[in-house]
């Protein structure tokens, strides 16, 4: 029950796209990722993410009806993605997100590559 | 699938202990609230609490097995306060704060008084 100093917690780590684990609740984790650079299409079947920006710039697209859109969400802003949705975030400066998602959350959804991360670290 | 900007959201009303529903994800909604003096001592059954502060100065008091402390959680900081713990949120100066808990929880938990809320509304 100790509280969570955000930048604190972002100094520790300097890898993109490496979810860190910053604290659990309900069955759902709060990491902290810092993005540059594109990261990839994909969807969850049963999770519903939010991305709160901190630092940067985060560009989220989506995919929906074979439409395609983008947001661009900035510190102090947030984002809900649904489950189901297509989305591809990316960011051109390194940008720090704090993320919400339940546990059984994989970073790259329903696809497995070299983005793929399966064992969290907790910071 | 809209952005949420904080600012713009804590803009739009001014009581305080009384959160606004910006956003909802896998069952639990996120709350933003306003906080000044003293809210009570109560707590949550079944639902861990997030408490994310943008501005001010948020004091929570725990109490567990008979013991009694404070933390104060400042701009860029958040603290998860696990079902079942005895705690009471204050503040000195007018503090903006994010909640995340599940949508069952009720604000003053176990106690139905003057500042409980049942119907909450969004912005």
């Amino acid at each position: 029950m100790d509280k969570v100093n955000l930048a604190q917690k972002f100094s520790q780590f300097s890898e993109v796209y490496n979810p860190k684990i910053v604290g659990e609740l309900n069955e759902s984790y709060v990491k902290l990722v810092k993005i540059k650079g594109d990261f990839l299409w994909h969807h969850h079947d049963d999770e519903d993410e939010l991305f709160f920006v901190l630092k940067g710039e985060l560009r989220m697209k989506f995919r929906e009806n074979g439409t395609e859109r983008e947001t661009v969400i900035g510190p102090g802003e947030f984002i809900i993605v649904p489950r189901g949705v297509e989305h591809f975030p990316s960011a051109g400066e390194e940008t720090q997100v704090m993320l919400l998602e339940p546990k059984t959350t994989l970073n790259t959804g329903n696809v497995d590559n070299q983005r793929t991360r399966r064992e969290l670290q907790r910071v």
